[in-house]
């Protein structure tokens, strides 16, 4: 077959001059339900590999069948496609004040509108930013006017955001003279009318384009845009839902330790009451790295099943580092891989072609006999790094691999396929991990991977927080070693309000414990983390079974407010497309707060600052911590004492938490005293969820939502009650102690 | 045939899952001679437009006949070829100790080796530069070897300059590991070898890649990398040749000046005794910009033809500013162009396809008839600003236009489409031209319009005006202005010795004479501007007639250094590939300091500066004001005076200058008095150019080459002698004066 098409191209292509047959017509593109309130459209030729595709995940039907029925939330003829030699383009309506996010996870900003991206998975370069490089550029836009679209390729693609004023648009803007700011006259007795001359005016359209024969386009309705980004969740396979371990606390070591410094890190951690989940060994836990061997380095780790035993005694779980960059030659692995690798060395070892089967069963089956075997519950999730760039870093564009897919295609689901083939490692053990990617790409929700990344500004950090929640990937601002004090304590208690709460040691002088003046504040933080597990794991359970991100930009969080159509200023026409709901002003570029769950509201404070501004949403927002009216739908200054970090909680709001500090998150089995939390005045209900912690058996069934209510008495006293799940499963809690925050 | 390839497209597009066939073969490309030391390739289809083509330059084959024969200077077998689906991509080989400049006007530095581009018509963007994407990213590499290659493609272009290792390398640097710093045992009794672990080992390959299904590849031969530059520039028809008055001066007005500003500007040029010959009309002459009506405002402009005479009997001519964009719909253009532009609007109006005929012979019919039409001669020249984006302001690459060609081709080309559409304009007319550009490309050698930008750093304008001289184009570090009067004077005292000295002061408050302390300064360093004309002139004839750039870099200025082979680090064998002879080091980067012609050394001092050190090349080099001895093969450091930019000349040099200050350059046919220096001790020999300063006649073989000849008599002392060209062409100069500045 492919031999046809060689003599086929080749026949094709015999006549000079090839270009697009002019005029390039569009197509309206014909939509197929294919889950509800999902619809699907191919555009060209289908690709052999998608985003999707790589990923590996199947939607949850049943999940998106409870979800409302909702018709196609766009006008289908304003959407249009191209096709004309190897490029494909789309265009989708926008109107004016209908604002865009998504796009991948952005580190400057949130609102998506007036930029032209490519998205290209890179390592994002703060010293010269280019929008949509970056770590999971993910093709996927979330429209305030509640729906979702994504564009499931797998090459780079060039998205204007409204910029590019279409001369087939139905309202431009009149031209004004830049000389006189005027809008000059067009007919004999008119006078020039004074005007603003706007040098870039948004225009009707998001566009797309890629070098590529065809598209698979997916549209994901609502009615919110909440909703949209939880129905892309599902179909995707439904959000991570991590270990409870996972939700604990983990250390990565300095590379050069060998088994007895990383115990001996584990004894201090333990001797300092700081919890540990899960022990982080750096390149150094191999024999060689950069390339990698995957092969337990004899000196450093003499005895890897003895080591991996003790760590289990202690309660801690390894997370291994690795890259996907196979050698030196004499390693074992190399010379099986070799053969099924590409044209260029990366960090000086074979790249993989993970397109192909034969070279993911290699790699599972030396690591199930060379790197899990030693103890595979113990080594219970990987760190997967350098994935994605720089440039200069990764495989060029000119590399060619042995599948025949192009390098590009190769670089945008490269973190994918790995995730993938590590998963399944886990998967067959019937195994949770949690585990760190720095490239992923569309379809990655049902991954337990956070990306991370080289850079360090907290701004950035958090900005990158909110943008994952758009996108379904998970973002850590992980905390390394500092000379001061306070840059520590902020970041470890704002790392302990996201996915995956980290200390990243692995080239630092610091321990957690190294700054006196905030040592206890590092580690109550560590241990609030801890207990709030029960919560975070909830609200990761939303995110697997209802689609919902743990982390929801405020955009997304919030209700929107209802606007009323204004006229053009060009023509004073009403515009056709306007959305009658938008988000409040206030919150649309809030980059610097987010929600975790339902009901919790994250400020982060930088290391620099004493005080920061809040913006509470409507409704009444309460202190997490003493449960006092903080405001209601007005932006706030706080100046946080050295123990906390800013957070609020909803009115109603009900967060379960463990009653006691645990060492480590709760063990499967554990049976653990539980305290629920009820914020505000008013009655209210909530779930909680919960499951063996560990296994897969919650995909089988087991595992429980539990009602939480709070009622208001005869006595007029707030009470609470439990009410268990009707099947009676998996309930991991003894006693349960109510607290009454705001009104005892 | 359209339609035949359209079904055969679609016939062999009806397979799905297209890739590329597996493996991909290189093929090695075969060369043909073109012209003396220029071979060509076309690797896959060859593309219906080229830069080359766009730009419309014929090789300049008898002056290339002139240089030296020479062989293919690479190892053919050494270049690979791929082309798969619709990419096409070249590997050419790398030695150690080759350095690689080119690649465009690049703002940070000259040396491109470790970097990885994408060649791009952009704006600059100095808040997040990305390599490559610059106004003029000529894919032309030169090689310290002495060779120069052209990627003569429409596409934006990949280049990886030494970066990537490809498998098939036969040296590869021996992989360290990284944990230990030490080359791991092989085998068993080897001990661990300690050794530097380098994040990014230089490549053995240059290697390109576009979106394309074939390339057109040149190769120029040097001998030496100037001698390579040189062929290039030949081949795109000869460097530009601006008419004398184009070395003049320029001043901008403010955009919304009117006839009666502006002459009283040029009034007060001729009161302070500031030399002027341009004046540069912005939007405003028009009724209507952004976008363009190319129609002179009633209001400002009342009697154009009138307002020209005047400005020509002040010894002026006028450069208008445009954009090729054309607006609104009621102006005379826009209906005729509207049915040819393409799909998108760009500052409003329409993007004609200037890849079709019928649109280029539309704009030129108005500009006959309306625009030059006042006073052909006086309206002398064009700014065309725009043509490179920003990707937010220039059409999308999602456009479509009616040629079929795509919207890349179109933003690749687009600047040399405009300038030639223009030079034609006055080609016709025999009447040299002068101009800017904003973006440029390939083959733009042949035209004299200058690049300029919206940055204003002054170090990277150096850098610009630098890295022109690699790529035959021309850059101009315009001054605006600033209540720093160190800043405008150091300014203009750096334009005054680049391609295009002006002041553009379209949105300034200031004028030359407003701050008083430096306004002297200013004036004469002008007034030398003006002085040097017949050597700059004499430079830029070696650029028509000779291929060498007027602005050459010092790695392409001075003699190489001989070099002996060295055993390679990783293997000890000697690289087959050594380069014997390399740019010095200390040049190697010099990115702040350049030669204009053969003798002058140029080294501006940044207005925040009070010294600098230059870098003097072998030989002796002297002070240009006073003709002292300055050093020789070492860095100095100088303190300039307020009056002098520091300015180095080299051993023998002849320097022929205006012997009196002028208010505008020499005019056809004014006869005036030259005075010629000598600098150093040693005899000498150069020659001087000239010809009638304004027509296309030195086409036509009316021009001279006049020797200057300066020997030691018996009585020890200097003397020159004038050997006028033995075809007795034109000469402008009466009394020669001759100064020896070093021994009188």
């Amino acid at each position: 077959m492919k031999r046809t098409v060689t003599l086929l191209l080749v026949a094709a292509f015999s006549i000079p001059s090839i270009r697009a047959q002019s005029p390039v017509k569009p197509i309206t593109p014909a939509w197929t339900q294919v889950a509800p309130g999902v619809w699907k459209t191919t555009v060209g030729q289908a690709e052999s590999i998608t985003l999707l595709k790589a990923a590996g995940g199947q939607p949850a039907h049943s999940a998106l069948k409870a979800l409302p029925e909702i018709p196609f939330p766009l006008d289908p003829k304003e959407i249009e496609a191209r096709t004309y030699d190897w490029k494909t383009s789309l265009r989708f309506p926008l109107g004016e004040n209908e604002d865009i996010y998504g796009l991948g996870v952005d580190f400057a900003s949130l609102r998506r509108n007036g930029t032209v991206f490519e998205l290209h998975v890179d390592h994002w370069n703060r010293r010269a930013p280019t929008p949509g490089r970056t770590h999971a550029p993910v093709p996927l836009y979330v429209s305030t006017k509640g729906f979702a679209v994504l564009f499931d390729t797998p090459r780079y693609l060039k998205v204007n955001v409204g910029v590019g004023i279409r001369r087939a648009a139905t309202v431009k803007p009149t031209p004004v003279d830049r000389t006189t700011r005027t809008i000059r006259p067009t007919k004999a007795g008119e006078e020039p009318v004074k005007a603003t001359w706007v040098s870039r005016p948004p225009s009707d359209s998001v566009e797309v384009l890629a070098n590529t024969l065809g598209m698979d386009v997916y549209v994901f309705a609502g009615p919110t845009p909440l909703d949209a980004v939880s129905r892309y969740n599902l179909f995707c396979g439904g959000g991570a839902l991590p270990p409870k371990w996972g939700l604990g606390f983990m250390n990565r070591l300095k590379t050069a330790y060998s088994a007895a410094d990383a115990l001996a890190d584990v004894a201090t951690f333990r001797e300092h009451g700081i919890p540990l989940d899960i022990l982080g060994l750096e390149p150094g836990w191999m024999d060689h790295a950069y390339p990698c061997s995957y092969v337990w380095d004899p000196t450093r780790f003499p005895d890897p099943k003895g080591f991996l035993n003790e760590l289990t005694r202690q309660g801690v779980r390894a997370n291994l580092w690795i890259n996907p960059y196979v050698g030196p030659p004499h390693t074992p692995l190399q010379p099986k891989l070799a053969p099924y690798s590409g044209s260029h060395l990366v960090w000086h070892g074979v790249v993989p072609d993970y397109t192909l089967q034969e070279p993911r069963k290699i790699f599972q089956e030396h690591f199930r006999q060379h790197v899990l075997a030693p103890d595979p519950v113990a080594v219970a999730g990987f760190k997967i790094d350098e994935v994605d760039g720089y440039d200069a870093s990764l495989w060029p564009d000119m590399a060619i691999f042995p599948s025949g897919q192009h390098a590009e295609v190769l670089r945008q689901t490269y973190g994918l396929l790995v995730q993938h083939m590590i998963h399944d490692l886990y998967r067959e053990r019937d195994q949770r991990t949690m585990g760190q990617i720095r490239g992923t790409n569309a379809g990655a929700s049902p991954y337990p991977f956070v990306i991370y990344n080289d850079n360090y500004d907290f701004g950035e950090y958090i900005t990158a927080v909110v943008n994952s929640g758009f996108v379904g990937v998970l973002w850590s601002p992980e905390v390394r070693g500092s000379n001061d004090p306070m840059d520590m304590l902020r970041r470890v208690q704002a790392v302990c309000f996201s996915p995956l709460a980290l200390y990243n040691g692995w080239a630092s002088e610091q321990k957690l414990w190294t700054h006196q003046e905030v040592a206890d504040h590092i580690r109550d933080a560590i241990k609030l983390r801890l207990r709030l597990i029960p919560y975070f794991y909830s609200s990761f359970a939303q995110y697997h079974f209802q689609g919902t991100p743990v982390i929801r930009p405020m955009p997304l969080a919030v209700d929107m407010v209802k606007v009323e159509a204004k006229p053009s200023p060009a023509t004073g026409a009403l515009d056709a497309t306007h959305n009658p709901y938008e988000v409040p002003a206030a919150v649309r570029e809030v980059k610097d707060q987010y929600f975790f769950g339902d009901s919790l509201l994250v400020a982060p404070i930088a290391p620099a600052d004493k005080t920061r501004k809040v913006v509470l949403p409507a409704g009444k927002w309460y202190d997490f911590y003493t449960g006092k009216l903080a405001g209601e739908n007005t932006t706030i200054e706080v100046t946080p004492p050295l123990s906390q970090i800013p957070v609020f909680v909803k009115e109603g709001a009900l967060i379960p938490m463990l009653a006691e500090d645990r060492p480590h998150a709760p063990a499967k089995g554990e049976i653990l005293p539980l305290e629920i939390r009820h914020y505000g005045t008013a009655p209210s209900q909530a779930k909680i969820y919960d499951d063996d912690g560990e296994t897969f058996a919650f995909e089988r069934g087991e595992y429980s939502w539990t009602t939480l209510r709070v009622t208001r008495g005869a006595d007029g006293k707030l009470r609470g009650e439990i009410i268990p799940d009707a099947n009676g499963r998996t309930w991991s809690y003894s006693k349960i102690d109510w607290k009454f925050m705001t009104q005892p």
